[in-house]
């Protein structure tokens, strides 16, 4: 079973966060937050597969390696990428900074940017800011760092969840941005290296092989399967703590304690992909798409995918056109095979499209289906047993203002 | 040398052409075009690679593998795509009601439509007006025809130029229509199959071979470069007809003549893809980026086409904000190889990124730049060779208002 609490990545066990206005946001929002353990943790993430990457980036990656950290922390308002030698240098002092701070050793600090690329990071401000950062760290502080890291996000994005491993209370809680640039496509640390920032704590005691594989796969079926506007970051990551402070018997890979754990992990990260598309810029529509039969789940990906990404079947979205066409000719230009007399497409319960044509169809019921807000699209392509689902919004024209303004 | 001249498809000698109104838009305005030679041409042409593809392109591949045809018959506002085995019956009667008008032999007839797919074509209007269109056909129809098969397009698209082979005027027109749906990646016939329609008449004498090289070539270089909305059509098509009755030396691949006809052709293209850049829906912005130094031409090409297909460069470019880490993102995602340390960006003159890291900038010449209705970008990768161009123009409220409401 698992329980949704309260708490974000401050209701795991041991865990403390904050977040400060430090001035690098000319509205004076809060824009630097922290998350640290009272321990020191197992951890991995999951980074964007962009080959031009923010610093922050590039060093969690290398502090990953060993599998251990403490701390994080993360900036909002300023990528920090593309920004030279200087770049590096600015992601290091702002470690040093929250490691002594916090009185831990630097390579058990991770980071995190998220924001304009190619603007230099106004470190002095992130290092001034760090005592009162620290000082100010709580285990009610979930709250305040989830609002340090939003950009143009609406809304604070916070889960936690509990479950049983043996007679312990196990928890796992976390914080998320998105909003823009969201086309996620993250893998493992020691594989390569999305601006989704996730950051996910968990007082459970666990191996690194089994944290590895319950969030690459997590990150795999939810982050990497949302999509707002087919902008793949510099500097997405996932990253995840768990400091073993449930004392719950470790959990180990294939173990039925292992699936518990990851079954709840992947709720958790769906649920926040969910909320980054709820609350993507200019979002007025949330629409899921489920490609079923295609012959493999990377066919089934690509497929879902392509649907997420075409700016057509976006704007047919947000003027609740049932323009199914632009579905198909998505999908038909996808990298999944598509045979014209199998393709079967579904608006909600209404098939629109089998047998090479047009279905009989109602206009009122079809666009009754495209007028709600939730909107679900189902497509079959009847080549293979595998299946995907993939979460988008529509593309408005608030979207269009909000991107075409976002720096002055 | 090349000289512009007047006519579009109609410039060329023994071509005839026009445009009339079926009743197929609800606007009343043209939507039926048919051109028509005085003789059996040499003919060949590059289709959609989308899998799920409109009857004519079906169609029209089936009739060009004998690399023979006479006539083109084409209607707008309905793309005649996904309409089951009624589809291609319509096509097929389309064609054959051209042959008979025409006295031509059904299979020497080419087909084509573009718009709305999924909705049955309105086959009796057509019928219906194939006698007038054919009444009407004249050697100054061209801008009749060019109008009939504009959707969204707000301008005609023609043109024609005139070269000398030996001492005898060679004539290549064109008309075309774009505006929306607008990713093309065509390949000739016989590899495998935009909604782009791009229709060209020449009275060379010329063979087939050399005509399907310099069709090929001039598609990857002008046509398959641009790009409006990252949608690739299931009925894209560029189809070239040559009747010979220019009675110059036959055009062989190889010849200083073959090189003067591609260069020729591709200039009319190139011409044609800009005009549906210039012209695409709620564009604001004609933007060039050239991609240098890549390691493969492929490379340029994908390093090209994902800054002209981002959202977030595209919605920049609108707002005329110089947020030029939006392109390295966009360059980064690409499939082109890229090296951080190594890539270059320019817009306009001005050199933005340059050794990992922001060059010195003026913020009030960028602006300048980006203020512009012409907008150039360079990326120079540094690691290889080859180059390559694309266009594209931005994400404006006008397109999203637009194809939110394509239909009602």
């Amino acid at each position: 079973m698992i329980k949704i609490i309260h708490g974000g990545v401050t209701a795991p066990s041991g865990f403390r966060a904050n977040g400060v206005v430090c001035g690098i946001k000319k509205s004076k929002k809060k824009d630097l937050a922290l998350i640290v353990s009272d321990r020191l943790c197992i951890a991995t993430g999951t980074f964007t597969q962009n080959q031009l990457v923010a610093s922050c980036v590039t060093y969690d990656r290398d502090r990953l390696k060993g599998g251990r950290a403490q701390a994080i922390i993360a900036n909002s308002g300023n990528a920090n990428c593309l920004n030279g030698t200087s770049g590096m240098a600015n992601t290091v002092k702002m470690a040093k900074a929250a490691a002594e701070a916090l009185g831990i050793r630097a390579d058990h600090v991770l980071t995190g940017s998220t924001g304009v690329i190619g603007v230099p990071l106004p470190i002095k401000k992130i290092l001034a800011a760090v005592p009162t950062l620290a000082a100010g760290l709580s285990r009610r502080g979930s709250g305040e760092a989830a609002q340090a890291i939003l950009t143009t996000d609406r809304l604070n994005k916070e889960i936690a969840v509990e479950i049983k491993i043996g007679r312990r209370a196990v928890r796992i809680g976390a914080i998320a941005k998105g909003a823009g640039m969201i086309h996620p496509n993250m893998i493992l640390t020691d594989q390569k290296h999305a601006t989704m920032l996730c950051y996910i704590t968990t007082d459970a005691a666990i191996t690194l092989g089994a944290l590895r594989a319950a969030l690459g796969r997590a990150a795999m079926r939810t982050f990497n399967a949302i999509s707002i506007d087919a902008d793949q970051s510099t500097n997405d990551m996932a990253v995840i703590l768990a400091n073993g402070a449930a004392q719950n018997a470790v959990i180990r890979e294939g173990t039925p304690e292992f699936k518990l754990f990851a079954k709840a992990l992947e709720m958790i990260s769906l649920s926040l992909a969910k909320l980054m598309v709820q609350d993507a810029e200019g979002a007025t529509k949330f629409v899921e798409i489920s490609v079923r039969n295609a012959r493999t789940q990377e066919e089934a990906r690509e497929a879902a995918r392509s649907v997420a990404s075409s700016k057509l079947v976006k704007c047919a979205l947000f003027g609740s056109d049932p323009n199914w066409g632009r579905i198909a000719a998505a999908v038909g230009y996808s990298r999944a095979h598509v045979d014209p007399k199998k393709i079967m497409v579904k608006l909600g319960s209404e098939v629109v499209l089998r047998n090479g044509g047009r279905a009989a169809q109602s206009p009122a019921a079809l666009h009754k289906v495209f007028r709600k807000k939730n909107i679900k699209i189902t497509v079959d392509l009847g080549v293979g047993k595998s299946q995907a689902t993939a979460w988008t919004c529509d593309l408005s024209t608030g979207y269009v203002r909000i991107n075409s303004a976002y720096r002055t």
